[in-house]
């Protein structure tokens, strides 16, 4: 049995990234993984960044803030990490980043020999409004791969991630009649973005 | 004589970014322009985009918070736009981040048929604790350009529009005896990037 650390960063449970996490989180535990959701809105995550929580590159074993070791062991308690999040501007909501700044920090998540999120695997779960050919055509479909899959993740030693853009989930300009319809296409392709994250999963555990 | 709105997002004030930023801040104000300092730790700034100012994209006439409509004006009443920060995994931190997130918002800075932006210039400065040659074998040198220059400022009409970071920015790598002449190359580097950017403006004011 694996256990799966949750993050999801939308200011609103009723959005389309709330029902697209509430997919994964279900079909995560139905499969018999643990999750731990962290929901950073609903857990009033400051993004800010303080001193307190600022690397000190001449002491990897500094204390940080009571919180973010809180949040440490909450990712060094993970198999996998997923993260659902709206795409806003062709980068993740600041929240999201702010969790980067502050938890994924020096002498926990890098800085080490033995990186120690090593083993984990991790999936980058975007919902972009815009859709693929928008992105491609800008040269925006690959930022959010560089920054986020190599300069993250694999930075840390996890060298099993990737990030999955859900296009076109902006129902804002469809029509009330097909809405319904987008949705269901949004969440099956989540599912297929989880199935496809999965089998290495089960058969590893 | 222009008026540049300076966005700086550091949290500690004896950090090397606002010695950088002090230094654009001054040589603004020697040059005649008029300066809208806005340090966003200082000001308290909040990332976290919540509902009440998320885009209704079906009225792009929405009032959003009263925080974000003074920023907003900030913005507008400003020729230059010029934010400068340290470079956190490669993007810039969360409070910057949130900053467009909330600020940036529809109706005002995109979503018009004439961008109410397009006329002004900006300069996005960063600082950058690895080297160039770093950045560059990882593909990460294009990656901040193409968000923040096109992803941002291009998608809002900004066409006078440049990325520039500042690389070998981590002084605690750096003996002590050599700190102070590596915060004078970072300083000087800092005076050549806004020497470009200033002399257009210099032309049309």
């Amino acid at each position: 049995m694996s256990h799966t650390l949750l993050v999801v960063a939308h200011p609103r449970t009723d959005s389309l990234t709330a029902e697209v996490a509430d997919r994964v989180h279900r079909r995560l535990r139905a499969e018999g993984s643990t999750v731990d959701l962290l929901d950073l809105y609903a857990e009033g995550f400051d993004a800010r960044l303080t001193p307190v929580d600022e690397p000190d590159w001449e002491n990897r074993d500094k204390t940080y803030s009571g919180e973010v070791h809180a949040h440490m062991r909450r990712m060094e308690a993970a198999d996998d990490l997923v993260t659902v999040f709206p795409v806003w501007w062709f980068a993740p909501p600041a929240i999201l980043k702010g969790w980067i700044d502050r938890v994924w920090n020096y002498g926990f998540a890098y800085g080490r020999s033995k990186p120690r999120l090593a083993g984990k695997r991790m999936l980058w779960l975007g919902l972009a409004g815009g859709s693929r050919d928008e992105y491609a055509e800008a040269g925006l479909d690959t930022v959010m791969d560089t920054q986020l899959r190599v300069g993250v993740s694999e930075f840390c030693g996890i060298r099993d991630a990737r990030l999955r853009l859900l296009h076109d989930a902006e129902l804002s300009g469809v029509p009330q009649a097909l809405r319904a319809d987008r949705v269901k296409e949004i969440l099956t392709a989540a599912d297929e973005v989880l199935d496809a994250f999965r089998p290495d999963t089960a058969a590893r555990a």
